[in-house]
């Protein structure tokens, strides 16, 4: 039997992530009531996921409930927020109940491993697209796209490429083959950088998330903050996984030029090295320098050799997808 | 030619809505950093239309930026908040900047109009769907669903039905009719009753917005109270242009179950009625006793004569549409 909008949101939206004190009144009402941390800044995210653009229409429901939060709670990351509540915008083409009851389960758990609170939603039918509006607040300064200076050096959190990898494995339907999990794992269940980026914080001197790809997101630091990017591509952490799919040359292109990794490409003079070796210690997640910030405009990759090469990276329209 | 979404983002909406000093850092960046309201409670609204559920794909552009902006504030009203920001999920089947430039428009003349600034947005390529997330600050108590007592009166402010009736001359190429032009104005263009919404805190016991009819809505209201409401159809304040449209029959229906008015349905002690007068007089917006809240549980609907009529609403899934 089909159940009403409201059963469906009462059933599955109500106790999802974290019970938080500052929550006054959460999903079922008109709006949310919370109440903000004293004297801070609060950072406010929204990113959408449509099916067949951003995820398989026939991805598991728990990895799109996962997604959908991991993608927003990495903008807060990226801004050195700590995350607080959560909102849901979830159109469906038909009430499927075990697809919901995943899709809670996916979205709950991560919501809880950062004492997220889900206090609002509105289920309508329509294509299946997924949009959530996340708010964190900031204890120190925020890590803005626009603060690189020419000097500073290029950093990035984890291995990039291999989202892109898990992609591309999906489409060719070499998905069962288990050797590629942990690649179609980084695709589905991308860890948002939450904990890295609040470290951050009044260390580095600007910060993106990875989600167009390294090149395209650091072309965008270099943008805001009026300064050229050099990157180098014989720097960029491959994991021994990426290249045994792609093979050397395309496991670069897919480093520089593939989404959805969710890591941190930030910049930070070069008096923070060790700042970022003792915090790459304390977090178990490698952090390495990948270029420079320079004078002047724009983004160039170059090879050990000095080269150029050509860069890129994803865009919803235009010249990519 | 095709523009990036990063150059459709900064192009429209950018400086879309109102300028606030309590926006530390607006679009671009990972996320928007906003200064709350100093000891205030935060309403946060998330509501999302979607082409040809909520709005005809072909509507003009202007009307679905209005429309979008206005169902999330009418939340906000619904709960006696004063919006601050928004954020906006735009998903579009393509570029097109005619469409994109009249959206921008309808939603920022609204926004402006209610001192409210568009901080952040997410341009995504997939079926068209528009989700927008509010938040507002609460001067007073919060108008919440739940307050609701026995021996209440129930009100409504405007005139109901004439959303729903600008549906059906819409369907029904009833449309270009110079006499219908204000009921499709009711559907395309509705207000929300912000101002009424904050003179109400500390007046109402209860408070909705009617999205989903008045029956509906009202039956909201007695289930997060936990009690019954009376409706009275001969005392809904029927427009004679609704009269004209549908007949003094079907006029009722639409009033009832129709939805889209955005109109607020509201609970208030009979100690109120002198003060819901004068509020009304300043507001030049009637408010009119339509039913009294009652011991027990539901929603009854009577006529003049006391007879039961039967009651529903508009859903998403299940009964309705």
């Amino acid at each position: 039997m089909a159940l009403s909008e409201f059963a469906l949101i009462a059933r599955y939206l109500v106790h999802v992530g974290a019970a938080r004190e500052d929550v006054l009144l959460g999903v079922g009402d008109d709006a949310a009531l919370v109440r903000p941390a004293p004297g801070r800044p609060q950072a406010l995210a929204l990113d959408t996921l449509v099916a067949d653009v951003h995820f398989p229409a026939d991805a598991a429901a728990a990895d799109v409930g996962h997604k959908a939060l991991a993608v927003n709670l990495s903008d807060l990351a990226a801004m050195g927020a700590t995350p607080q509540w959560a909102l849901l915008a979830l159109t469906l083409p038909k009430v499927d109940e075990p697809w919901l009851e995943g899709f809670a389960a996916g979205f709950g758990a991560l919501a809880t491993a950062h004492g997220v609170a889900l206090v609002g939603g509105d289920v309508t039918r329509g294509p299946l697209t997924v949009s959530v509006q996340v708010i964190g607040c900031l204890a120190g300064p925020a890590l803005r796209r626009d603060g690189a200076r020419p000097g500073d050096r290029v950093w990035l959190s984890g291995r990039p490429g291999e989202a892109a990898a898990g992609l591309a494995a999906w489409q060719s339907g070499a998905g069962e083959d288990r050797r590629w999990a942990r690649l179609l794992r980084r695709l589905h269940r991308p860890t948002p950088r939450v904990a890295l980026g609040q470290a951050l914080a009044g260390v580095a001197s600007a910060a993106i998330d990875v989600s167009d790809g390294v090149a395209a997101d650091a072309g965008h630091i270099a943008a805001a903050s009026g300064v050229g990017i050099e990157l180098r591509a014989d720097w960029l952490p491959l994991s021994r996984r990426l290249r045994a799919w792609a093979g050397d040359r395309a496991a670069v292109d897919l480093a520089l030029n593939g989404g959805d990794d969710y890591e941190l490409c930030f910049t930070a003079p070069a008096a923070a090295d060790s700042a970022l070796g003792s915090l790459a210690a304390a977090q178990s997640l490698p952090l390495t320098p990948i270029g420079r910030v320079t004078e002047g405009a724009g983004l160039r990759v170059r090879d050990a050799r000095g080269r150029e090469l050509a860069g890129g990276g994803y865009q919803h329209f235009g010249g990519g997808a």
